[in-house]
């Protein structure tokens, strides 16, 4: 990742934890030339500055059971645009849903189970909201780069 | 986040590492009556059993002089797909890059800087690849869940 | 047809039939080396673990006076989706209807006798019903493989 | 099935074997009241006149390892539309393939094994023709019709 | 024009009256060696039979003040659009309107003096009929045929 | 029809002709309280200004074999449009073919025998010109305006 | 810009003015040859024919905190089009609003602070209209004709 | 026009500006208070800081002989975009034309004689070029805001 308002040390302790978010801060130091207090310092600065938000672990959503990734466009009466995002927004299962430019309508992702969940949430968690219009569902076939977030 | 596979006290380690990846073994042990080692190696389970990918950090991309997301749908010639997918995923902006069902176009996300970068970007990384018939580009006006991923 | 996951024999005792569904199991025992008793419990065994559904004929839907094979694309309210689907599947004439991925509405085919009952069907079967929203209505021009199902 | 253009008897011998294609004359004969050989004579009369296309079973391909039912929109340059409609129709797992009215493009049933044989199906079996402009695919979530063809 | 259904004869005598619906029977004798009395029956057939409907003019709608051509594709709810049809059939300015296959619009065709008088048009007479639910106005812009109907 | 642009006389006696073109001028004379020669001098008129263009017979199509009324929308290489217009409009079978606002897609209206034919003139006639891109085709449903043009 | 309706001299004081609305008539003239009073009437009949419609200055929008260039399509209730039309129209930010031939959309420009204003902007002023049906939002990212109006 | 980042007195200055480009500053300065110079000094700023871009007139372009404002949407292939943007920007005719979020087509507005003149624009202009997949072209029906820019 390419962190165009970092100086070259913050650059690289962030693509260091990027990697390894349990890497200890000695060894980041000695690899930076730099003693683990040092480090510490700057973790704790760029967390203050609210460049790091917080430290967490990338889990593999297929295995934990919900291999199907699907998106979600779904036209909305407009007057109801913002009610039905908060509603759709806290699905436990919905992991992003924007207002974008372009048409009116809702993008969203969620993960499921299988085309079985993914048949019972379309239609007892979208099409039963008051106000949507239309719903276009699409399945990822190929993902280009798996490492991307 | 509901993990339908795990038994009850992996899904507690999990939730507790996804809010944070640092937290010592010794702490997760102790709010879940078990002791540190006990901790550890079922963390090593979930990493050799692909549950857990790797222990990262969330970024600020916004701070980070990336403000501008951007959405892309980008109608290819079928015989380039692949092959555009691939020179796209390289691109260091790109946060991720799909092939869905539907329409046979490829679905983009990247991160940016301003609309000016936003326009070299279009013109420079996207127009000028050989195959690329249309591109459809979208901002996000407004996320409504800003904790998702 | 290729069939993934049968035995050989299996496999072919199954195109058989599809060919001929009233061939004698005495018969299909002598082109495989067989008793017909054999051919018997294997058909009997098929049956149970519901790969053959049953025995039945192809008929030729137009020699029948239904020769206009129509495909409509139906735009429905979300929350009468499901009604409508169950309303129009209970038609003597439709042959089949889906909810698929996709822009949210019904993929139904229906076999009519012309023009004029395609008018009347349209405007009493499908535009009466509360909750339709728009159709679009296809008819076929070329049937590039007339033996396929 | 409502069968307009046949007499009663007939009608019902049509639909006695629609439902099971094995059903021996006499056994027809006696639910009708006439002699094994007059249906027969029926039979082979139906069979003469194009009506019975043939004997057949009805096989259920998902329980044979293809499961996924895809339903392919195919965007055709219209001076190649015939010879790719005629190539697509060669392949094996291709149900049926039709040009109808409406935009000039292919419509096409798949039986597929799963998604990954879907992603190599739509690069190396659609993509790599010539003359394919764009593809639309598009899977089954809730058939209303089981029953249907 | 071709017009398979007919003998030779026949088809001179139509397309002489296409070109001049006002030709003495005589006249159209002479040039087919015919008698007058001979065309004059065989006209009668003609309308008898419903091929010739009635003798007419062909004007000039640009010269008589109405040189705007407006194509209208109305789209309306579908439950309404057998009532907006049967309306829109009763404006005098309309030539035709028709449900054909494709999406369930309605295609329209008007004759209108100049652009205020096609705003008030759309606004006053399409707008403001219950059911209307969209609709997309387009202008001649240039008739490659303009001997045809 | 309302013709602004003509005295009252002028009108009635366009009316007169629209109905029944082979109306002997005495007749009209009759009716309108004006002699033979004044109403010939006034259609003389009406020819020399352009507005009555000529006398012709109006033919049903669907009697003479053409009963299936086609309606194309034919997307275009646009430097090819003006090529693609005349050679259609050429095609004894075109009733009309516009360039209209909108789309610069080519309208075009056809009567043709069946859809057999319907078949072979799209493959053969119009998928088969150079800088065709795409054709929409639909057929009439209903005409709720007969008496019109 | 070419002026066809105009003589050469009003051409040139139309464009000097255009350039320059502040250019004093006596330095007009001399350009051109003419007194003072001979431009200061010209001026006047340009104004009094509707020509000129009013001296005004260019202001750059951006610069005065509206940098945002937003272009709005927005889909309305037919029967509300005209009322929504007005009552956008009144709103300081809009620049102009259209109803054009085409979909019977509602055109619409806007200039806006930045990304936020237009989140409430169009949850505030648009979605929250009765009888917006939809809206498709576009930002400007190149401008090809900047001395453009 | 809301100018929120002046003072009050540079508002008022640019909207009577705004209103009579021509206003003495003396008149002004009258209505304002301040003397000619303190109004010259502050227009000279207005001007330096990029506010004013220049004094102009508004021309009534449809009483100039180009009533017709037509408005293009143009598909164009990607690699020629640019290329093409800035030939059609050179046209006198063109008002002002752009790339937008959305489709990667050029938006391009016009002012134009008449219907015959959008003819030949369209067919020479426009479809002439290399790389014009195809146009989009609408006319204005109604101006909701004849008041702004």
């Amino acid at each position: 990742m390419v962190l165009p308002h970092l100086d070259e040390i913050d650059q690289r302790i962030v693509n260091l934890l990027l990697e390894n978010g349990r890497l200890p801060y000695a060894k980041i130091g000695e690899s930076l030339c730099l003693s683990r207090v040092a480090i510490q310092k700057r973790v704790e600065s760029l967390i203050e500055d609210g460049i790091i938000e917080h430290f967490t672990i990338r889990v593999n959503v297929a295995k934990l059971g919900k291999p199907v990734a699907v998106y979600f466009e779904i036209v909305v009466e407009p007057r109801l645009a913002e009610q039905i995002g908060y509603q759709l927004a806290e699905l436990p299962d919905v992991i992003n849903i924007y207002q974008m430019t372009g048409p009116s309508t809702l993008h969203m992702q969620a993960h499921l189970r299988d085309e079985e969940e993914l048949e019972k949430f379309l239609y007892e968690k979208i099409f039963a909201l008051e106000g949507v219009v239309s719903v276009d569902t699409q399945l990822v076939i190929r993902n280009f780069k798996p490492t991307g977030i």
